[in-house]
């Protein structure tokens, strides 16, 4: 049999060796012949454009190489499945594909999205009497899947996030004047990310002094009263802000959207910026991490990256084992020390939904993460990944002739 | 004799290292009893705020630390002293400083601005017959400082901005569709760091695809058909942009500006951003590397590290020699195998001066940097510093109790 892999949804650090988990797993397998690669996601299945990965993918060193590369080797894409019902010529074209190829088992890597071609695709073949399996392997930066513990990719970004962060309120303590730092996080509408920069405090930081996730309602009123009272104990206020964070009463601006129908999100940092600029005054600037954050492969979690492997080789498994329509997950066994398994998870209850940063750990007042959640993010950043280096910058695996 | 160092002017990677520089080499020096630290830059000597360096930096381990600490430990400030003749009081405040601690040489740390402050005050002493000596050490990302081959700071900028611009054209080249994105990267007037992403090259990056420096004229119709010109090549077309072009013809916005009467430059990115949004029409975005560029010290530069470290211990042999009214320089001997000597110069050819990226390596269309450049930028971003890490994240130097 043959298998195909695909890569969806935003970057992460993480992705590629979620592609590596799951084509050293289909080496070690005698069933399994070759292993494809899908250009853009499903895109490249419904166009039937493959690549053969052994042909990209020739030794030892390339897989370390790709383990280390951000981003999707193989492209990415935004496509959504029209439903199964109204669907039939797109799947007839997917469902040839994989024929074409003797294609049993499809890999898709990717979000809350990309687990809903998991689910449509896995029920049009069961619909279509093919025993072609689909699983999901899971990655987003943003860490709001269900079921599972956490998702690969989110660990290194947390932990370029965190090591950024902690520069920031070195650069911005410098001056003897009152100043204002506000750092914009990515998260879409779930604060996990820019929760997370409450480790920093696991190293002795105070700062961020007060941390905003979309989880709560945010007023303009509240906002600056808060930063005057933390103005009252630090000449240089330093905020996190996720980008989903949304001010009460303001009006939206016109936005653009993506194929399923969300909004691109970021301009917070700079509002924010503007409210205290004109409400009180004091040097104020704002930064956004931007696409840093999920790409920043040189300070990646050797955590991450090993388990985002895993979990890729142990969908492969559970394909070979007749699982369809599931998606991988981890469940944490326990923080200290750091214990986590992989199951499977019907894919239908991760697809187009999002799992929240939880109430309990946020502070009453709404601008402070509970130290409980230190314990759930400190494993998920540690380790560090040997990156192979070259004229003093970081080697990316590419594709070669 | 006791001796005073301060620090200057925005933040690097590698200030702490020149301190720690100033500092070891103090107390190998058997004539130097007291090494006092002032507070805010000039600042502190003009407010008596000094601190006992020895009872903050107490051993090897400390200093390993402080070396991998970004911005400034002492703080910093923008402070421009008056012309001598005007500045009577200021002057003899700081002189009745240097006589009150038996202060024998004082070392700034800084840029052009601070080396105005190194010229201007070691005029002043003289004048006043003291023999107390004043040296610059030379700091700035920018790059732009004139004598000196290159500055402390800058070589981990390159680093970082390198490593990320790498990981950016990764995260960028996913989607199928056409896109361009645009990096914003610090410099103020000076294109070094922005030029410096040439070295990309040499691991077999053809992006960025344009490189814009403020050394030429910059025009938004020759940017469009830039961009336009390399879609017909390249699906995800990558442009870095210093943050001093100016469009031509373009009205300035009322801008901030410091106590040197500097503009706070930025916005060039996101300005091109709507340019290409209004007229090509494809998918853009612009990343703003903004503070990290200054301090990411967890990838920061080896050579850069060490020279910052051997140009303060310079600073130290210089002083003690007799030497005042200089800037501590380096000199370029060899490209392969890279090797630079320290030397001396007058600081008022530094002071309030800048020196800009030759024309003779931008290209003759103006957006493209000469393959030399790649030979001086390379040996600046060589080598890695081992860093301490703890809970996953970088240690960072705190002064304690």
């Amino acid at each position: 049999m043959n298998i195909a892999v695909a890569q969806s949804g935003g970057p992460t650090c993480a992705i590629n060796a979620s592609l590596v988990g799951v084509f050293k797993e289909a080496l070690k397998t005698p069933e399994i012949d070759a292993v494809f690669g899908s250009i853009n996601g499903i895109e490249g299945i419904i166009n039937d454009e493959l690549t053969d990965l052994k042909l990209v993918i020739k030794s030892n060193e390339d897989m370390e190489l790709l383990r280390q590369t951000p981003s999707t080797v193989l492209g990415s894409c935004r496509y959504k499945l029209p439903p199964v019902e109204y669907g039939g010529e797109i799947y007839e074209k997917i469902l040839a594909c994989f024929e074409r190829h003797r294609i049993q088992a499809f890999f898709y890597i990717g979000g809350n999205d990309s687990m809903d071609t998991v689910a449509k695709l896995s029920d049009y073949l069961k619909g279509a009497g093919s025993d072609i399996r689909v699983i999901g392997i899971p990655k987003t930066i943003d860490n709001d899947l269900p079921v599972t513990d956490h998702t690969p990719g989110f660990g290194s970004a947390a932990k370029y996030v965190a090591a950024t962060v902690q520069e920031i309120i070195r650069d911005s303590s410098v001056y003897s004047i009152e100043s204002v730092t506000i750092i914009e996080i990515m998260g879409r509408h779930a604060g996990w990310l820019t929760a997370s920069t409450c480790v920093l405090r696991a190293n002795d930081e105070i700062a961020p002094h007060l941390i905003y996730l979309p989880e709560c309602d945010f007023s303009a009123e509240k906002f600056l009263e808060d930063v005057r009272n933390q103005q009252a104990k630090y000449k240089a206020v330093i905020v996190a802000v996720s980008e989903g964070v949304k001010i009460a009463g303001e009006k939206s601006k016109p936005v653009m959207v993506d194929n399923f129908g969300h909004e691109y999100l970021s301009g917070i940092g700079k509002a924010l910026e503007q409210l205290v600029r004109d409400n009180i005054g004091c040097k104020v600037r704002s930064v956004e991490l931007n696409v840093m954050q999920r790409c920043s492969s040189h300070i990646c979690s050797k955590t991450d990256i090993d388990e985002a492997e895993q979990i890729g080789a142990a969908g492969v498994k559970a394909a070979l084992a007749g699982e369809t329509g599931k998606t991988m997950c981890f469940r944490r066994i326990s923080d200290i020390p750091y214990v986590v398994t992989v199951e499977s998870a019907d894919s239908h209850e991760i697809a187009n939904k999002e799992k929240f940063f939880p109430k309990e750990w946020i502070s009453a007042s709404g601008n402070d993460i509970a130290p409980e959640a230190i314990k759930y993010f400190l494993p998920l950043i540690q380790g560090d990944v040997k990156i192979a280096m070259k004229n003093g910058m970081p080697v990316h695996f590419k594709v070669r002739g």
